[in-house]
C-alpha cells in the first residue's frame, strides 16, 4: 500500500482525487485528505475504504508532519505562499511533492537537496502553469527535432463559460476565483518581444490591445497581455526568439467592456472608501466622476468614457444594474475592486448547472528548411458538473497523472522540476485524452509580425 | 551671538542663508553651514565673518551631535526623510529645529519630550507645504472670526516658468526637480471630496480631470488634483467642509500633452528597460507602441493616441524631438520615466537668464448670515535670476524669517508645529510681502459646486 498524502480538498482537489479514488485498489493506494476544514477533508471518507480525511493545519507544525512523515508522496494544493513549509518537511522525511503552482525562489533553493535525496518535485502541473507547458513543450520539442528554429510563441488560455450557458452581455461569469478577475493585469506594465523589439503595455491599456483568436466550432475570442511573458524564454530554451507573447482568453468585447472600469478608477485594490458598506451602487460609480448638482451619474458616465446613446457598452453597464439606487455595496472598508466584485458576482455568479469551459491556444512561428511556417494548436474542455469543472479537470488530472507516475517509478528526475521534458509531458498529455483534454492542431501560413522580413 | 546651525546648502538654501547674512550683525548671529559637499559648504566662507561653512555628513553621528549641541538653533533642508536624526539631536541637546518638510509620523513623536523642554519644531514653513498653509490659514481665521462657516476650499500650487521666458509649446520648463515632475501623481489615487462627496481620479486619468484658473495680468492656468488633499481637513479644522480640493498649477494645455506620455506608459518608474543605453529617443517610444514591419512610429502613435494630422499635440511631441533616431538615452538600466526625463531636459531644462515663477491659487467659500459668498486669494512671484530663484526664496524665507522670530522669542509655541498659528502667520506673511510674496484676495461671487442646494 503507497500512502498519499493531498492537503488542501477544495475546488481544484476534487478531480484530483476522485482519479486517485478511482484507481487507489487497483494501484494499492491509500489516500489521506488533510484540510482545515473537517468537513471538507471527510467529504470522501465515503467513497472508498482507501480514504481518510484528516484535519490538517499546515501551520500547526506536529500535524504536520506527522502526516507528511506517514505518506510516501505529498500533493499540495494549498495557495501556492503555504507550501514551502510542506516542502522542508517532505526534504526531511524524504517524500516526493506535486503542486499545481509556479516555482517559487524558496522552493528553487531546495533543488539541490530534493536532488541528493532523489526527491521529485515537481511543480507547476496544473492547467496554466501546467498543461500550457507540456502541450507548448510538445509541439517546440518536435519542430526542434526536425531541424526547425523557432521564430515565434504565443500562448493564451481563459477560463469562460460554457456557450450553452452563455447568456449575457458580457460572455463572462465568474468560474475561479472572482477577486483575480478583477485584479487581472495590476502590478506593472505587461512586457513581451514582438519580432525582436521589447513591447511594454501599462494597466491602463492593456485592455485596449487585445489580439484575436478563432476556434472552429467555438466562433471568436479575444485575448489580453500577461503581465511577464519574458520569464518563458529561458524555461522553454527560446532565448533568441523574435516574438514571445503570453495572454489571457475572453470572449470578443469584454476587454473593451471592462476597459470602462479600469478607466474609472474602481478596479483599484490599494484604498478603502470611507462608509462603503452604505452606499449603493450608484454612490460607489458617483465616487469616480465629476460632482455636478443636475447631470445624472448616466450621463457623466457616458461623457467621461465616450458612450454613445447606441453604444453596446451601455447596455453591459446596465445589465449589470451599476446605477441601482437601492442595492447597497454592504462591505466596510471596501476597496473599489471589492466593491466591484460584489455587483459583478450579483450577476456573474454561475447558476446550478451552469457548466464552465476552458479555452487554451498556442501559436508556433518557425523556420525550417529556408521556410517559415506556424502551427496552431487549441484545446477547449468543458465541465462535467459544478463540481468536475472543466477548471478542477485541467488543474487536477495533470497533479494526480504525475503523483501515481511518481509513485510508480514512471518520473523519476529528482529535483525541484516542472513538466517540461519528454518523459514527463508525452504519457501525462496521452492520458489527459482520455478525458478529453485533447489538442487540435493545424499547420497554417505564417502569420508573424513580419513576414516580409521589413525592419521596423 | 546666537548661533545658527544650517544643514544641508543646495539650491533652496540660498536665499535662506542670505536673509540671515544680511541680518547677522544686527541681529548678532554667527551662522553654521554643514553640507556633504565642501563646496557647497564654503561658498558663503567669503560673504561675512559670522559665516562658518562646515563639512557635514548627517549619518556621522559625532560630527552630527558635536554641530548641534554648540548651536542654538538648527534648519534643516535635508531631504525630509533625514531630519529624523537632527530631530533626536535637537531633544537631546536642548535645541530649536526649523524645517520646511511635512511633519513624518516619526517627527510626531516627538512632540511630548520637545514641549517637556520648551522647545519650537516648526515644520511645513517653506512654500507648499508651507506659504500655502499660512496663507489659507489667514482666510480661513478671519472669515470663522466673522462668524462665517467655510463651505468650500481649494488650494492650488504650482513652479512655473516665467512668462518672459516662456518659449516652449508646453509652456513648462524644469524649475525644480525634474524627477518629481516626472513620476507626479503616481502611488494611488487622488483623492478629494466635492460637496460632501468623496471623489477618486485614478493616475490615468489625473490629466484629463483638470480645473481652470485664471489670474489677473498672468492669464489663464489649469491644476491636476493633488493625491492627497483630506489630510487638510483636520490640519486646519475643517472636518465639515464640504468640498475640499488641492492641485498643481500648469499653464493650459500642459496636462492633455502630458497625458500622452501616461497613456502610453512612459512616466513608469518600475520596471527597467533592457539596452536602454543605446536605445535612441524613437526606439523608446516605439517599446510602448505594438510592432509593424511596415508602419512608422509616428503613425502608430498617432493611431494609438487618436492624435489629428492638425492637432496642436502633435507638434509639441516633435518639439521634444521624440522621433530622433539617433539622439540616445544614453542611461543604464533606465525606467520609461527616466528615459522620458532624459528626453524632456533636453528641452525644458532652464537656459542661464530663464526666470521661474511660483503661482499660488486658493479659494474660499463660506456662508455668512445665510449668504453663500467666496474669496479667492493669490499669489505670483518671480525669480530674480538662476539663484535667487522664486522657487528658493519661496522656500527659504519663510524658513528663515521663522528661525529668527523664534531666536527672537516672537514665536514660543513649544512642540511638533506647523505655521497655522495666527502668532506665526501674521508676522511671516507680513514679512513675506517686502520680498514680493504678496496675497491678492478678491471677493468673487460664490462658485461651489452647488450654489442652487440641489441633491447628487
Amino acid at each position: 500500500m503507497r500512502n498519499i498524502l493531498i492537503i488542501g480538498a477544495g475546488r481544484s482537489a476534487i478531480s484530483l482525487i476522485q482519479y486517485l479514488i478511482d484507481r487507489a485498489e487497483a494501484e494499492e493506494l491509500f489516500i489521506t485528505i488533510g484540510d482545515i476544514s473537517v468537513q471538507n477533508a471527510q467529504k470522501f471518507n465515503e467513497k472508498h475504504p482507501n480514504v481518510r480525511g484528516i484535519v490538517l493545519d499546515v501551520f500547526n507544525q506536529s500535524q504536520r508532519k506527522s502526516a507528511i512523515s506517514n505518506s510516501d508522496l505529498v500533493i499540495s494544493m494549498l495557495p501556492a505562499r503555504f507550501h514551502i513549509e510542506v516542502a522542508k518537511d517532505c526534504i526531511e522525511f524524504g517524500k516526493h511533492l506535486v503542486t499545481a503552482s509556479y516555482v517559487s525562489d524558496q522552493m528553487q533553493l531546495l533543488n539541490k537537496k530534493a536532488k541528493a535525496k532523489g526527491l521529485v518535485f515537481m511543480n507547476e502541473i496544473g492547467l496554466d502553469p501546467g498543461i500550457d507547458h507540456m502541450s507548448a513543450m510538445q509541439v517546440i520539442d518536435r519542430i526542434r527535432d526536425n531541424g526547425g528554429k523557432m521564430l515565434l510563441f504565443e500562448s493564451f488560455t481563459g477560463g469562460l463559460i460554457a456557450p450553452e450557458n452563455d447568456n449575457n452581455l458580457w460572455h463572462y461569469k465568474f468560474t475561479w476565483n472572482p477577486r483575480n478577475v478583477v485584479l487581472a493585469g495590476q502590478g506593472g506594465a505587461a512586457e513581451f518581444i514582438q519580432e525582436g523589439t521589447y513591447k511594454y503595455i501599462p494597466y491602463h491599456r492593456l485592455f485596449r490591445r487585445t489580439e484575436f483568436l478563432e476556434i472552429e466550432g467555438y466562433g471568436k475570442f479575444e485575448a489580453y497581455a500577461n503581465r511577464n511573458s519574458l520569464k518563458y524564454r529561458k524555461v522553454y530554451g527560446l532565448e533568441d526568439i523574435l516574438t514571445l507573447y503570453r495572454g489571457t482568453i475572453r470572449r470578443v468585447g469584454f476587454s473593451k467592456a471592462w476597459n470602462m472600469f479600469v478607466q474609472l478608477g474602481m478596479t483599484d485594490d490599494s484604498y478603502t472608501i470611507p462608509n462603503s458598506e452604505n452606499l449603493s451602487y450608484r454612490d460607489f460609480i458617483n465616487l469616480f466622476l465629476p460632482y455636478s448638482p443636475t447631470d445624472s451619474v448616466e450621463l457623466k458616465l457616458r461623457h467621461s468614457l465616450k458612450i454613445d446613446q447606441d453604444d453596446l457598452m451601455w447596455g453591459k453597464l446596465l445589465e449589470l444594474d451599476i446605477f441601482n439606487t437601492e442595492k447597497k455595496i454592504g462591505i466596510k472598508d471596501a476597496s473599489p475592486a471589492k466593491a466591484l466584485q460584489k455587483i459583478l458576482m450579483d450577476k456573474w455568479t454561475l447558476a446550478e448547472d451552469d457548466k464552465d469551459m476552458i479555452v487554451m491556444y498556442h501559436k508556433f512561428g518557425y523556420e525550417l528548411n529556408g521556410e517559415k511556417k506556424q502551427i496552431d494548436s487549441n484545446m477547449v474542455i468543458k465541465g462535467s458538473d459544478q463540481t468536475h469543472t472543466a477548471m478542477a479537470k485541467t488543474v487536477g488530472l495533470p497533479v494526480a497523472i504525475a503523483s501515481l507516475k511518481i509513485l510508480n517509478g514512471e518520473i523519476t528526475t529528482p529535483g525541484v522540476q516542472l513538466p517540461i521534458a519528454k518523459e514527463v509531458y508525452e504519457p501525462i498529455l496521452k492520458e489527459l485524452e482520455s478525458f478529453g483534454i485533447i489538442f487540435n492542431e493545424n499547420q497554417v501560413p505564417y502569420l508573424g509580425y513580419n513576414p516580409d522580413n521589413v525592419e521596423g
